[in-house]
């Protein structure tokens, strides 16, 4: 398959990138700044993206960017970023790749395990992953020529408990991570989120 | 105790009302064209509430509104709406009230069964729906003073059923769903989303 993945360079996108390759999957990486460019945030710029990369099969989402801090700071500037970056941002891409993946192609978005197990400091990330699985939920029933939309939540990825000085041991490693993406792109699944730590395959 | 209540004209805010009065609770109504004015999409608006209402012990929301059509036919409009108005306003609601209310007070805010079981047409709807449980839940870990909050999840209510022109057998009444809401003010639930045909006290 072909397959653009958004966020390639992240501590995840760069693992299922590596997956995907290993699967002799077609991957075409986008970031940022990276080899394709791409801006979540902005629609025009998700558009410009289906427009240079044709035939696409699938688009991966290891993308976007939300506040993390105590309840009683978060302004309304963070809960804004988090709207517009890693839900909004999400969503565009959704929408828009419906109209261009190939039938029978696939979204995978990211969510993550805040979305349904808190903890203090989440709130607005919390908002953010589970509105985006909602919205997931929703979507795959009315998705055409045969598309799917998945999300998968990733658990606290050992690579990031380390960079944060955390103890890494109840984390998973993101090429583990990984392959719940891979099973949602190459699998059957609709409208579901998938948890990293109970599905492989 | 001294509840106001947003959204009190509406079908099922009305019924919250009378729930509350046979409670033999002092009841504040507010709307944007009652008694007493607010605007939950203007932040502003709300802490002008909270400076002309004083002494509340728990504030109760079943106001906010998201588009509800095809997925296809979603604009950006569309979706701004239910972020501003039925998510963020009662987000604002959330952080505000949190600074007004007695101790020991409690925030009661409105999600929806689409939130976990969408149809056709609810893509926005299930995003900002799902996305108020998750900061529900999380939002519960920082409230300050033993202040709760929690969601009320309404099924379909007959009386909306009737007045779309579809068969109400499946909904449920204004009057039983306003018990959940009850439930949810007197209790001692925190961070949870009441179901309000399993909740009843």
């Amino acid at each position: 398959m072909k397959i653009i993945i958004i966020g390639a360079t992240g501590t995840i996108g760069s693992e299922v990138v590596k997956a995907l390759l290993q699967n002799k999957h077609e991957v075409v990486r986008a970031s940022r700044n990276g080899e394709v460019k791409v801006n979540l945030d902005d629609p025009a710029s998700i558009r410009g993206l289906f427009d240079k990369i044709q035939g696409v099969d699938a688009v991966v989402s290891c993308a976007g960017n939300a506040a993390f801090k105590p309840f009683a700071e978060l302004t309304d500037a963070d809960y804004e970023l988090g709207l517009r970056s890693k839900l909004m941002g999400q969503v565009s891409l959704a929408r828009i790749a419906k109209d261009h993946l190939r039938d029978g192609g696939s979204i995978v978005l990211t969510t993550g395990v805040l979305a349904m197990h808190p903890m203090l400091g989440s709130a607005s990330i919390s908002m953010v992953n589970a509105g985006l699985e909602g919205f997931v939920r929703a979507a795959a029933l009315e998705m055409p020529r045969g598309i799917r939309i998945n999300a998968v939540s990733p658990p606290w990825v050992k690579e990031t408990m380390i960079k944060f000085g955390m103890d890494p041991s109840p984390g998973q490693a993101a090429a583990d991570v990984a392959k719940a993406y891979l099973a949602a792109v190459e699998g059957r699944r609709q409208g579901q989120v998938l948890d990293p730590r109970l599905v492989q395959a």
